[in-house]
């Protein structure tokens, strides 16, 4: 039997419904599956019981692992409106214990599909996020194929970002990539850069990231259930983990990151993932471009050996690139950052990206940044001592990133450059006048850059 | 300028509209307040700044009086969507500071009208709820009108509750009054029986409610500021507060209790409201009836002075009219009850309850209880020692209650009755089968009542 959960509106219009009938919105009679005419029954919605076990959340009590659950179960079947799935995620966010996010993992991990793959090591690297224009998963993942490591990549679209690895990679290539042809490729590639929605993995978790993303909600134990559930779903089983650490990141002190790293070693060694935390500089933004097609311009710049690549773009992805390499039993201890270097150096991790590009579906159109320009300017002469993640990830978003490819911020200078009072120190891309205007006015009340 | 915040929903049947034309919902087009046809613009909505406070209350930081005072004039003006409203709630379920209860309910008071009246007292009564069947405002407000006391009670309707004051008032009276006639009413018959929602009172109060309805969220912060802002809003200067307490009501321990007590003579001794709080049974449901239609047959019972009228329903009433009796300087001390119950035996209570139903728009249909019915048997004989508030209240709520009029549940024996096994103990009434269904399920599964 098909179901599903719909709020009734009701229309008095015969152009629109005769009476009698029901209307659905496009998703949701794709969601139910079946054809235009076809006759339904319809009655009042029995809330579901798990909400109960909200309740007992909000009213500051940890859950069992039975009641986390059925609300994943509740979730991945589209249960829980808007409006019980914020409550959900802010009751979560209010405190949860480590059990209970070791249950949430499961539970979500158990709700989906997960994939498997012929082969002992199945190697992933993943950053919390938060430091805009952070974009080494599409270096470091070709750096894998060259090797030969297996390294099937299923990212997700940006939460809070202006940009997910799967919204930079889909400036080059299809990334919406079904499950058949995504096995295809990996079998011939070692690799992949897809985007995981399609897949079902932790399926729950993207209902959760529908309420997270607009609240901007990113707590650790919801990071660790969502990243672990994902990888675990993935069919990986060696990670590589970047926590970025720093004044505007995610992570703003030295114990915060301790614990997260303990909370996530906690969840994956429980799930039988092998984990490798690194702790990452987050105290500026990564490369110069932030934003879908600036960022893409940045790793392709990189990945060609341009002599002005963003040179910390590059040291970091070879960094993370070298401790996926050491997991290789092939490879002798510690050189793996020498086989990452060598990799990208020689060009084989240029041409192992341009496989991966056409093998997923090379895109046409070649995407410039947003036509709409403006530059902000430097209110003084002085040193830059330090640039607001968060303020510049606002200001991008604003601006219309991730859905307006074009659209972002490009960095002309980062921190310990000098500038010249009035020297523009970055420039906002739009593709429309709303969104530069939205852009600007958030920079224009604080622009992001410290000068000392 | 006229503004409405609304979700984009894209439609390409010429039917409904044409390229370049918008649709709303009657309700949005009543609240935009523009004429079919008329000229608007349309720009990407500016997320309300005070979303930024509502992410540090989720944080778990306190906010400052002027951080409520915007989130509350956003709130108000329809700028938050649902979800965002549950993540504001749900935040403050979490912990809320007595001054940031206080900062609230001014708050609350200052986006929303305020009534003033031509006296210098003007009492009201009102109960936390929690207690299916206890209507006792619908006896004490004609008793305050018999002796002459300002009653003008604006009544919300049920939050989390089978059924509030202006959903059973509704069964006998118009209760949907436009101002104007509110004001006309109270100056000839000292009193009103009104539902508040149309004149503004603390409007943020009612989208909050808008949320916190449906995740049946009711803290002892949120209660507060709710009920103390309708009041001060409403003009009340004395304020008689039924806060019952047993273990099943919402208030299950004598330390809760006095904590919410202090936390309400807090807040309004700050906003100026003369309060007296009197705690009382919540061991079980007060009279028989739980709904609206029910409900109202047992308040007509009491004032009726019928020989089988509830008498738990008659005794409470009676004990809160006196205490807001003795508020006038005009009775002797402690002599409030007697006069309560004069007014009450003699028939003065009953008259002056008809003309409130005359003057407010006698309902001319007579509604009875659903005529789907159920009876609810004892499991086994034995002596009843408690029936569960919140239990009978689920089930009245699941036959349909307050919204199906009809619909709720009828209490045939109470606690300290002896049962035979087989015996009905309740019964329960609905007009759809669905939701008859509903509560016989939710009874089945524990019938909420104890059998010793």
């Amino acid at each position: 039997m098909r179901e599903i959960l719909a709020t009734l509106a009701v229309v008095d219009d015969p152009a629109m419904l005769e009476a009698g009938e029901l209307g659905l919105g496009e998703q949701a009679f794709q969601r139910l599956g079946l054809p235009e005419g076809a006759g339904v029954e319809i009655a009042q919605a029995r809330p579901p019981a798990s909400l109960e076990s909200v309740r007992r959340k909000i009213d500051g009590e940890a859950l069992s692992d039975s009641e986390l659950a059925a609300i994943i179960e509740d979730i991945a079947a589209y249960r829980y409106s808007h409006m019980e799935l914020a409550a959900f995620v802010v009751a979560c966010a209010g405190f949860m214990t480590t059990q209970e996010t070791l249950a949430l993992t499961r539970a979500m991990v158990d709700v989906g599909n997960r994939l498997t793959w012929d082969a002992p090591l199945v190697v992933d690297k993943h950053c919390i996020g938060g430091i805009p224009g952070n974009r080494t998963s599409m270096i470091v993942v070709p750096i894998m194929a060259a090797h030969g490591l297996l390294c099937p990549k299923t990212s997700s679209r940006a939460i809070t970002s202006p940009s997910g690895t799967a919204d930079t990679m889909e400036v080059l290539a299809h990334v919406d990539i079904a499950e058949d042809r995504l096995t295809e490729i990996v079998a011939a590639e070692k690799a992949v850069l897809a985007w995981g929605g399609r897949m079902r993995l932790s399926p729950a978790d993207d209902v959760l990231i529908s309420v997270e993303r607009p609240l901007r909600i990113d707590t650790m134990e919801q990071m660790v259930a969502s990243i672990i559930s994902k990888k675990v779903a993935a069919g990986s089983t060696h990670l590589v983990l970047d926590i970025p650490v720093g004044p505007t990141a995610k992570v703003r002190s030295q114990s915060d990151a301790v614990r997260l790293r303990k909370l996530f070693e906690y969840v994956a060694r429980h799930m039988g993932l092998e984990l490798k935390v690194v702790f990452t500089d987050g105290s500026q933004p990564v490369g110069r471009g932030v934003g879908p097609v600036l960022e893409a311009r940045d790793v392709m710049a990189v990945l060609n050996n341009e002599p002005d690549a963003p040179e910390d773009l590059r040291e970091r992805a070879v960094m993370l690139a070298g401790h996926m390499l050491d997991f290789d039993p092939a490879i002798p201890g510690g050189k793996g950052y020498a086989r990452a270097l060598e990799l990208l150096a020689s060009g084989a991790a240029l041409a192992a990206m341009e496989r991966l590009i056409d093998a997923q579906g090379r895109k046409m159109e070649r995407l410039a940044p947003g036509h709409l320009k403006h530059d902000i300017k430097a209110a003084r002469a002085g040193r830059i001592t330090a640039i607001d993640c968060e303020r510049i990830a606002r200001i991008a978003r604003q601006a219309g990133a991730p859905m307006d490819k074009g659209a972002g911020v490009d960095l002309l200078v980062k921190a310990g450059a000098e500038v010249r009072s009035g020297e523009a120190m970055y420039r906002i891309h739009a593709s429309t006048q709303t969104g530069l205007d939205f852009a600007c006015d958030l920079a224009n009340e604080d622009t992001g850059y410290r000068i000392a």
